[in-house]
């Protein structure tokens, strides 16, 4: 089934300790529709530049992802990101922000896109985030990203989006920040009062949490040693999640449990490069056997 | 089957966020002792000092774990350490050791214990841990913790400990400090190139890795709201594995990652109050309703 997806499109400049990327290819959408791509159709809806390649445009195409949604702009520029990891690389420096396009950016969601069964609102304005959502007929399962910016700056637009959605998925410091518990199993509980019937919380290498009605859900990340650029890795995460329930129809805890183990095996493949690199390699055929050896690791 | 184990039996004076313990019963030996006694009976290995209560003497006795092995010094006081714990609480703040009776410790292992099929050496210094495998007989199973100390103070003689035993279980900065590699899954490669068959990386409240010929194998951490005091976590995390080993008379692989989520769940006991009060509560039945939860939350 068809998946929606609404985040944002941009170009990165990232240092770590392994090598520095000028101006690549990124943003919360691109990770999230590049590891989808590997599951189901998607269609997505964000901003670009004049400056931005048709190359990668035709791209998105080739991966199933329809850019019907995707305004290229004639004024502005593309949002660009500056960041550094150091150390462990467990959490990004942001240097500089660009947002030029997205500044001032209404969402748009095409009449086509409008009977998604699936939407997934990748880390962005909130307020972005409920337009789509009230675009979109019916009862979409539907899951949002959200960060630290948001959680300080548009709490009320947020709590909205929290009361609107199936899913919240988000990261440790972030779900620390939204909740002010620094347990993240007081914070998941939190976010379960208020509203959303499941909330994923990523812990980057050391895997992902679980928290629904009927308890918690723990699993371990992908035992990698070869980490480059984390850049993406959340995003990724969320594609693989969402990207396995549309193509399946499902929508049960079950499934999400499920889920999370691609979720997981598409993170583990965006750290391995810079950018979309990876996955401009990755065959469907080698992510199910990295995921047969994930299993393999974690299952009794 | 018998365990042996050798280690420090020792006070504890402990601060955390969320309060204070004076001079409480402590030591690797200890934690571990009280987390295996669910599984097996014990063999202890070790030395207090004249300040050493008799009820707590008794309380080993109470749990199956045999003395006989603990040198009661008639000259010295208990090892005695002091400790903080600050914000997310991973990582003590040694404020004071105070070693007395350990200073000048000569392991001794009585001629009962030497037949003992399991041995554990808990952290303690690497000749005391050579000293005690020379003494037991036959082939046992068996496994050693260290600490920072003795990886930068002791180094040939771990490398020889490590050159001697089945597995050896360290945390996750231990890990790091050993082999000079940042990154967990070639820590653990490297450490296996070192002698033991397996070796297990502890990281806390973000769960543990288990290396081996047969590949990496990852298991979360318990999901817990109320964790006092991370003391003797490690310990107590060894504790449930060995004890589960040592009770079903088991030492493959595969029962070593069954061994882990007994030994996960011991460790998620430990840190739910100071010292072993939280062993002092938990019955056998209690300890079983959690592993069953524990496996729900991280089997499909």
């Amino acid at each position: 089934m068809s998946l929606l997806v609404v985040g944002s499109v941009a170009f990165d400049t990232v240092e770590t300790p392994f090598g520095r990327a000028e101006r690549v290819l990124g943003g919360s959408a691109t990770f999230f529709a590049f590891a989808a791509s590997y599951f189901c159709k998607q269609r997505l809806v964000g901003i670009v530049g004049n400056d931005f390649p048709r190359a990668i445009l035709d791209e998105f195409g080739t991966r199933g992802i329809d850019i019907a949604g995707l305004t290229i702009s004639r004024d502005g520029k593309t949002f660009h990101w500056t960041g550094k990891y150091e150390g462990d690389m467990n959490a990004a420096q942001t240097l500089g922000v660009s947002l030029n396009v997205l500044g001032e950016y209404k969402a748009a969601v095409p009449e086509a896109f409008r009977d998604s069964p699936y939407v997934f609102l990748a880390n962005d304005h909130p307020q972005t985030q409920l337009d789509v959502l009230a675009a979109v007929k019916g009862e979409p399962f539907s899951v949002a990203d959200t960060r630290d910016f948001w959680i300080s700056e548009e709490p009320k637009l947020l709590e909205k989006v929290l009361g609107a959605v199936d899913g919240l998925v988000l990261n440790e410091h972030e779900a620390r920040l939204l909740t002010g518990e620094k347990n993240l199993v007081r914070a998941g509980m939190d976010i379960m009062k208020r509203g959303p019937e499941f909330a994923v919380i990523k812990k980057g290498e050391h895997g992902s949490l679980l928290f629904s009605s009927e308890g918690t859900f723990a699993l371990p990340a992908y035992p990698l040693f070869d980490v480059r650029d984390p850049t993406g890795a959340g995003d990724a995460f969320a594609g693989g999640l969402m990207g396995y329930l549309a193509a399946s129809g499902q929508r049960s805890l079950e499934a999400v449990r499920r889920g999370l183990t691609w979720g997981t095996v598409c993170a583990s493949v965006a750290v391995q490069d810079f950018s979309v690199e990876p996955f401009r390699r990755v065959t469907r055929e080698q992510l199910n056997t990295r995921h047969d050896a994930f299993m393999h690791a974690i299952r009794f």
